[in-house]
C-alpha cells in the first residue's frame, strides 16, 4: 500500500475528539425548566437559539457567548421582570460548564496515534480561547498534536490561512471533524479533503447536507477515521 | 550603525495600539451609577475587581468576561434583588464596548512601518478571541504584521511557546507593550527584551513595577518605540 499522499490532518476538538454539545444540552434544558413560568419549552428554546445567533458576531461561540445570551433571552421572554435568583442560575450553568472535565469520546485515545502515523496532527477549533486551552490541557491530547489553532469562525479564509502557516498545499490536507458547516464544506471548497464523524445530537446551528461524490467519507465512529482518511487520499 | 541583533518584535494590541480601557472604564461608571443605590462608586468598583480576579481562570479577559463579572456583581451587591432592566443595560454596555471601532493610538500608524523595518512583526494579544480578531481586522494594521498570536495569557510559557513556532531565540526578540505584568516581565524572564509604552490609566489588575537594569526601555509614546528598541538590541 503506498503511503497516501497527505501532509497534514486537522482535527474538531468538541464533539469530535471530547463531548461538548451534551453540556450545552443540558444547560439548555434547566433553562426552560428555570423559565417555565414565562413560556413553553419549544417557545423558550427557539428564541434562546434566534438570540445566539443574533450574537454570533459580536460574541462568537463557546460558554460566555451561551450564557449570555441565556441571560438576554431571559430578559426579553420575561419583559424585563426575570428574578435575580433566576440570573444567578444562569451564570451558575455558564460556570459549570466552564469547569465541566473533559470526557473523551470513544477510541479517541486510542485512535489518534494511528492517525499520527499517517500525517502530523492540527487540532483545529473554535470556542473560548481560555476554554479551548485548558480542554486541550486537560484532555491528555496534546502531545499527539505539532500545533494548537483556536479560532474565532471555521470558514475558507480560516483554514487558507492556518494552511499557509503550516506550508501545506490544500489538496495535500484532510479535515476530521463532526460538522459539516464547519468541518466538511470550508475545506473541500479550499480544494482539501474530509472526515465526517457524525455526532447524535448537534446544534441544529451546525447542520447542513453532505455533499455527494466529493472528497470526503463519513466515519462510522472515531476508530474508522484512519481508513477514511486514507480513503480520501487515494481520491 | 549596526543592524540591533533582533530577530522578532512583538507588539501588544489593546492600549499599544490601540484604545481599549478608556471603553471598560467608561462601563464602570456607568455600572457604578446603575447600582449606585446599593453602594457607593468605590465599593462597587472594588467588588466588580475582586469579581473579575475571581473568574480571571475560567472567564479569561475581554468584554464578554467583563459583562458576566458585572452581572454577577451586580447580583451580589443587591442580594438578588437588581432589576431585569438594569442587567438589560449592563448587556448592552458589553455590546457596546464590542462594536465599538478601532481607535488607533498616536504615532501608531506612522510608526509600525519604521518597526517593521528593524526586523519583522508579530502580534501578540489577549482577550475575546472574535474581538481581537475584529480589532485586528478593523484597525488596518494587519499588513505590517508576519503573524497575528491571540492568546488567552501572556505567561512565561506563552511567550515560550509563540517564540518557537516562529524559530526565534528569546535572546534575540523584543516585545512591546503597556503593561509590565503581561508584555515587559515574562519577556525578561525568557531571556528577551522589551520596550514599556505606559497608558495614562491602565486597569489597576496589569499594575506591576518596572526592574531596573534589565534589558528594558521605557518609551516616551509609541513613536519613541523604535528608538528603545535599539536600545535594548544594543545591550
Amino acid at each position: 500500500m503506498t503511503a497516501p499522499a497527505i501532509d497534514l490532518i486537522g482535527v474538531d476538538g468538541d464533539d469530535t475528539l471530547w463531548h461538548n454539545e451534551a453540556y450545552f444540552r443540558l444547560s439548555e434544558a434547566r433553562f426552560a425548566e428555570l423559565l417555565s413560568p414565562w413560556a413553553d419549552t419549544d417557545t423558550l428554546t427557539e428564541r434562546l437559539l434566534a438570540t445566539e445567533r443574533s450574537n454570533l458576531d459580536h460574541y462568537g461561540y463557546g460558554a460566555k457567548a451561551f450564557v449570555l445570551s441565556m441571560v438576554e433571552t431571559a430578559l426579553d421572554v420575561t419583559d424585563r421582570r426575570v428574578s435575580g435568583a433566576v440570573v444567578g442560575e444562569l451564570l451558575a450553568l455558564g460556570k459549570q460548564i466552564l469547569a465541566q472535565p473533559v470526557e473523551l469520546l470513544d477510541g479517541v485515545n486510542a485512535t489518534l496515534p494511528v492517525l499520527a502515523e499517517i500525517a502530523p496532527l492540527v487540532l483545529i477549533t473554535k470556542g473560548d480561547l481560555i476554554h479551548q486551552d485548558a480542554k486541550v490541557a486537560g484532555s491528555g491530547l496534546g502531545d499527539h498534536f505539532s500545533g494548537v489553532e483556536i479560532v474565532s469562525e471555521k470558514d475558507v479564509d480560516t483554514y487558507r490561512r492556518v494552511l499557509a502557516q503550516y506550508g501545506v498545499a490544500p489538496a495535500r490536507f484532510v479535515m476530521v471533524g463532526n460538522s459539516v458547516r464547519s468541518d466538511v464544506l470550508p475545506v473541500l471548497e479550499l480544494g482539501g479533503a474530509a472526515v465526517h464523524v457524525p455526532i447524535e445530537h448537534g446544534w441544529v446551528h451546525e447542520h447542513a447536507d453532505l455533499p455527494a461524490g466529493a472528497r470526503c467519507c463519513e466515519a462510522e465512529g472515531f476508530r474508522d477515521v484512519p481508513r477514511c482518511v486514507r480513503d480520501v487520499a487515494a481520491r
